[in-house]
């Protein structure tokens, strides 16, 4: 857990403004810098905006497997989404997902997606299995919408394939003793015993495609950083019993509307994101009225004092997620921040920016439904 | 925990000698008396000599069952055996089982048999899943053996049916703090996750069969007292989750060779035990080397001041297990407490009855082997 001066980041809690270079020196990972970024871009031949940009920030040993990689060894893919009642996928749970299918495409992975359906369960008191397998359903289709490959991509829904995994869970779980999950997690002796056990299913994934195939295989789980305390545990565990330790790629929070810094929840505050089932009206809306703006107060200023794209959320919403072309980006940026483009313009470019995105996306997502089985792992 | 005086009664320890009484007043659990018990027989007709001799000795519930049955609300029988590494059954492990098989007879119930692989993985450093894999085989030969009904007697193997029990161990983990189970089976902060976790699996086989049926049913738990401690959790959680608390039979320990008090031990002390697959001369030989013996120093003063059966382990075993016919234990007793029949004698009856009971045992064993899988749910 690391707290001090207000900042908190777990899987189950994140408070204050981020500091994500102290985050990468209290979790002990590493800066995605330059040198390991041009390493990717030679197999890539080009980068995703998210490498570009620092979207994604930090890894643990991606060096290792790019090694790995070139010896011919290659990798698969990992990452997960734990479904609550009525949580909805918004924009920036899309991050790791959009991460991973580049990567599959560009280094022909096989992806492994866990939808650990107990974790919400056990850390919600009013959350029900029925509610779980709901909205697993639902974001299923955002996850197929996003592309993958039906062939080599596979979903593990921890209840329904403990058949699998439960026995691999506890091979895990006879290696971390409560002191460990209390230090990582927040946790205290009244903490239920699900909760306590879960971060061993949530390491199965990471190795299993290596029992099932016979064979050690590296993983790569592209992750938002919140949940990396789940994998400096396992990843001290795997060695133990005869794994590569996962490489780990972060990914920094888009921000919620209402500012930058913090994370954009999906529970709460419902109007404080972008979720990936909104109308267009919602959206514009949304923008309009929440999306924090880097603007002067009057336009007069503006034009006279320009703004502050760095602390715009509709800025950061293209710089992060939806504006492709750099040249366009920086331009925006200059606009802005010479006063040359309005608050108001630069809301109504990002409103068409993210309605042009929903508007696939929601097509895919429609046509997700007839498909998902395909990808439920047999 | 039960600790006081040097006893200690948990699932992972039996300590001291133990206070059966003391043990009742304990644990909260009733007194099998002579009202129940024949409330017992007015369905059976006949009792079991483990009715008939104590060798169960308390109960939760059992009245509240027979009310249930009365109504035509039929139960089930759930037991369980957790294999470990070269651990083999004994004489003591038998007597919930044959108390199982009579009362499946006597009622019809049908049968849920638990193997929890896991558990002895978790508490035991160098236990090993291919241990247990091993074990759980030699196990299930023992209890086939023992002539269940293969239409009506379910395995269940926690990591093999983990699809359809995780879930439910899941909801019954919710319900459960570390606080809990920390109390109950004196664990610390430096447990590991997967023994922390363990209780919920060994629940759920008390009410899976309401879950698959779709109706609630009653649930009789025949036990060894010391696993008490994990049905008082769960007890207390199954209302909650809309299941009847099961009803429980609590049998006293058999003795180990070495003298009464404590409990016979698969593992460690593997002389002061008969197990299954003991040949006649093992039988023999540690009857005779080991049994301790209630008689006196030399003949003269035997036949003079006659012996004491109360602590004679070879008495006990015949009472406790192998002499059916009241009238022929009554002459042993009268005459061993005469000196009318010596410590020789006695050990020579015992050795008989007990290679006798083998003999037929692991005939019946060996024809186990070819109808595992009739038994292991589907």
């Amino acid at each position: 857990m690391t707290k001090s001066e207000g900042m908190k980041v777990t899987p189950y809690e994140t408070q204050g403004r981020i500091d994500y270079d102290r985050l990468i020196k209290e979790f002990g990972v590493s800066k995605l810098d330059e040198t390991v970024i041009n390493r990717v871009k030679k197999h890539t031949k080009d980068l995703h905006l998210f490498l570009r940009r620092g979207v994604f920030f930090a890894h643990r040993d991606l060096n290792w497997l790019l090694d790995e990689y070139e010896k011919g060894n290659k990798f698969f893919l990992y990452t997960g989404r734990a479904s609550s009642r009525g949580s909805k996928v918004h924009l920036g749970h899309l991050i790791p997902w959009i991460m991973c299918k580049w990567l599959q495409d560009k280094f022909g992975a096989e992806m492994w997606f866990q939808f650990p359906d107990e974790e919400k369960f056990f850390y919600k008191k009013d959350v029900t299995f029925e509610d779980t397998e709901k909205a697993t359903h639902e974001d299923m289709l955002d996850i197929i919408a996003l592309g993958f490959d039906s062939k080599k991509t596979h979903f593990l829904i921890d209840t329904k394939h403990a058949g699998i995994m439960y026995k691999e869970a506890c091979k895990v779980a006879k290696k971390i003793t409560f002191n460990t999950v209390k230090a990582s997690f927040g946790f205290d002796e009244s903490t239920n015993i699900g909760s306590i056990f879960y971060t061993s299913m949530q390491a199965v994934p990471a190795f299993l495609p290596s029992v099932i195939k016979g064979k050690n295989i590296p993983c790569l789980i592209p992750l938002g950083v919140d949940q990396d305390p789940h994998f400096r545990i396992s990843r001290d565990v795997m060695p133990k019993l005869g794994y590569y330790k996962p490489a780990i790629l972060h990914n920094v929070f888009l921000p919620p509307l209402t500012g930058i810094g913090g994370k954009m929840a999906a529970s709460g505050q419902m109007e404080a994101a972008i979720y990936t089932t909104d109308t267009t009206k919602e959206v514009e809306r949304k923008i309009n009225k929440y999306a924090f703006s880097g603007g002067r107060d009057t336009i007069e200023e503006h034009r006279k004092l320009g703004g502050n794209p760095d602390v715009d959320v509709s800025y950061q919403y293209l710089r992060m997620l939806l504006e492709e072309n750099d040249a366009k980006l920086k331009k925006i940026y200059d606009d802005y921040k010479s006063g040359k483009m309005t608050t108001g313009e630069l809301k109504k470019y990002t409103i068409e920016k993210i309605n042009a995105f929903l508007k696939e996306h929601q097509k895919k997502r429609e046509g997700a439904k007839k498909i998902v089985e395909k990808f439920v792992w047999k």
